[in-house]
């Protein structure tokens, strides 16, 4: 049985990791992530790694699941921003006159 | 003595926190945060304040720690995108012909 104070950790970790929905969804529509900051994503990216090979080794299966959930909508954010710059630098080489 | 499992915990509590800064400085930088999505930094503050609450009841200096560092950052980061979209606004206000 989950004490409050578990319930309290289990609404911060949802929250911490749904909050990246509304991110990739705004980086699908607009298909522009220039202004999120790489070293922001690579560092964070790696931050949730540690988290979540921590959560494995104390056996915590909320930081488990909170951060599982989270790496994988880093790293589409990260992938997706990539991709878009990409695009982006391709476009530009088109001189146009 | 901090064992190996929390240096490992408070690794991964600064590098999750230490992403925020480049994301502070490109956003100076450009004075855009156009791609950074409002429903993201809302709800991940929210949950970073979940957080710091949950580590200050089961009194975890890692999580007071990280959670107090992270949810200054993401509040800037949060007033910034604001202010930066209203100067937007009122330059596109401006109709030049």
């Amino acid at each position: 049985m989950p004490t409050p104070f578990d319930l309290l950790g289990l609404t911060a970790g949802a929250l911490t990791t749904i909050a990246f929905v509304p991110q990739l969804l705004k980086l699908h529509a607009t298909k522009s992530g220039r202004d999120i900051s790489l070293g922001m994503m690579l560092i964070f990216s790696l931050g949730v790694l540690l988290w979540l090979v921590y959560g494995l080794l104390i056996g915590s299966l909320p930081l488990i699941l909170a951060n599982v959930v989270t790496l994988a909508l880093a790293l589409i954010i990260l992938i997706l921003k990539l991709r878009y710059a990409r695009r982006r630098i391709r476009l530009d080489d088109i001189n146009l006159p």
